[in-house]
């Protein structure tokens, strides 16, 4: 390789110019800016996309080298969330290096992936100065955030220039304790509901008089938490149900209070739909508290990528590179995958994730080396 | 009768007097220095009880005429709640009288009470200026609060002096719509719970990491809540459990909470005892939320006068009166008759209680008239 042991590709450097961009949610466009100019002198085409207007103004960027097939796309996000209330032992925003630790926010969620994967492509386009397919990289300023004017606002410019690639990697930190033990090729579904139900105040001693709404919502939360909602499917967990809050407010001890609210979240996996929880949850309220009001939001459905040819690809860069053979996963939170998987096959591979959104958040020298060599060797298999 | 029709016994004038002392809880002391002063007329032996230290102290009185068997006591408050904040048409402690219709604070809860039978003494020992019995008054000022300092500690007083009645007759206005409709003989007990249960706070995505509180809260709830604790008994309605506040206030959807808390109250009949309630709560929780924390407050058992000879003359009385006989009933909230019936039987039976608490509170002069006959009559049959 062309390049040296210390930083390969410039993954080092890189990782630490964008840690010093304080590009807290939104990113105010340094993160942006400062990856732009980078991918500009690589050779990549990029237009900068900022979405929104006032404070929803979200910076976000496409850029692509190349136009042919296949198309492999990374998708990822230069804003992170704040430093936090807990104290750091460095600069959040310094970039400092300490015993082959780089420390900072966004370390591995997600500058040091970014850096990673720009590395990689230096590293490939070293050998394959004119490769046969093209690469992009679709970066967005909020995905901490509401990621309303993010990668959702991206996708659908990009569905209209006629430029959705065959695959995208998203670089989020998937390892939960050491690099090659996880490749997520789904997520779950996550839906949020508020039920509230009005009763009939009154007086404890005269409950013939009153109608409880904490005894209506008890039996619907009852009726809805006694059973799982599945056993599992082949690539998923089991889907779960947890009430997050009940809310009454009534401090008088002789008092039937008149209304009682409760909020639940429901993490479900492929055999089912929002629309399907959302009319379960509608008839199993009705049939307890009619009249009850009810919110739902659902905030991502559940998808999957079943395993084919870059997944598996990728599979063996991992173990190329790591020596373990990572497990194919679906659990754990949403991410910005979910968006993506309406246009295309979708995988997330990236940093170990035990500091993220903490203080002292940190990647090991070694990880971000490991990182942008799977992710070079991933580029040598599919590319043609 | 030697009395006029306009005023039998004095009644209207000493329920005036009574209200014109605004002895809202505790009681200053106006309203039993007043009822002193007339009692003493009387020539009954007054005693003044205060009992407590400070913003505490509650003025009591017990007044005694005769020292012979049958021993007859009356109950009652001469405090009386506040105004409120609703307006009314009259001044709540002028004791104006528009219509027939007495008004201020306290006309049927329960100075009208008191009033009436201290003019059926009057009006009984007009005829038997020498009875054989006796009869007394055991009147608090802390009727409506704590009741701390009240009927608990004069009945303590009484006992050391060797003076418990044979019966005693609590004056609290105990008809829902007309005169004559309800004797009370006996009452549920009440119990408070409070139940914490703490869990382990984690992110919805890993509820295998967490233990979600609210999901043990609603097992145990749902296990006290599942059946009726009983179907009633001979003289009382089926006990009763109200689940009156359930609290977490978590506001982050993607967060299993630490905490939750569940406020409920038991209206229990004489099937049960309080510290029979409480092992059953303590022992469905242990089983659900094992050490969750547990509050429970009893403010006051069950307890049941059975229908022997004072309540059928009361009966009677009441019958000979308004041509109604009364339905002998234990529902309702408590009264201090909770504590009297740990000494001797104790039967209730007073005014009209639609307008107690609420602005206007008011009484007909009509049902002061028919309440002292009623009192007057059943003296006549129980005294000898």
């Amino acid at each position: 390789m062309a390049i040296t042991e210390q930083d390969p590709g410039g993954v080092v450097t890189l990782a630490r110019d964008l840690i010093r961009c304080p590009s807290v949610t939104p990113d105010d466009g340094c993160g942006i800016a400062a990856l732009a100019a980078v991918l500009e002198r690589i050779g990549f085409s990029v237009t900068l996309l900022p979405f929104g207007e006032g404070a929803a103004r979200t910076p976000n960027l496409f850029a692509r080298i190349g136009t042919g097939q296949p198309h492999l796309c990374f998708a990822g996000h230069t804003d992170v969330v704040p430093v936090g209330d807990a104290d750091w032992s460095h600069d959040p925003f310094g970039g400092e290096i300490h015993g082959g630790i780089l420390f900072g926010r966004g370390a591995c969620d997600m500058k040091g992936g970014i850096a990673a994967f720009v590395a990689a492509v230096r590293l490939y386009l070293n050998r394959h100065p004119r490769p046969q397919g093209s690469i992009s990289l679709l970066i967005t300023g909020d995905e901490e955030g509401p990621a309303t004017n993010g990668t959702v606002r991206v996708l659908e410019w990009i569905e209209k220039q006629g430029q959705i690639p065959d695959f995208c990697l998203v670089g989020e930190p998937t390892n939960p304790a050491g690099m090659g033990e996880v490749i997520k090729i789904g997520r779950r579904g996550s839906l949020n509901a508020r039920i509230t139900v009005n009763g009939t105040q009154g007086h404890v001693a005269y409950p013939h008089r009153a109608d409880n709404p904490v005894h209506r919502l008890l039996a619907l939360l009852g009726e809805l938490t006694a059973a799982p909602l599945d056993t599992g499917s082949e690539w998923f967990e089991p889907s779960s149900l947890q009430v997050t809050s009940i809310d009454v407010g009534n401090t008088a001890t002789n008092v039937i209070p008149a209304r009682a609210v409760a909020r639940l979240n429901i993490r479900f996996n492929d055999l089912h739909t929002g629309a399907d929880l959302s009319g379960w949850i509608r008839t199993v309220t009705a049939r307890h508290a009619p009249g009850a009001d009810i919110h739902i939001a659902i905030s991502g459905e559940s998808f999957l990528t079943e395993p084919h040819e870059p997944v598996e690809a990728l599979r063996a860069a991992v173990r190329d590179v790591t020596g373990q053979v990572p497990r194919l996963d679906t659990g754990g939170g949403t991410s910005d995958a979910r968006f993506i998987s309406r246009y295309c096959p979708v995988a997330e591979f990236g940093l170990v994730g035990t500091s993220m959104h903490k203080a002292d958040e940190h990647v090991s020298l070694a990880d971000l080396k490991q990182l942008t060599a799977i992710y070079a060797g991933f580029l040598e298999k599919v590319m043609r």
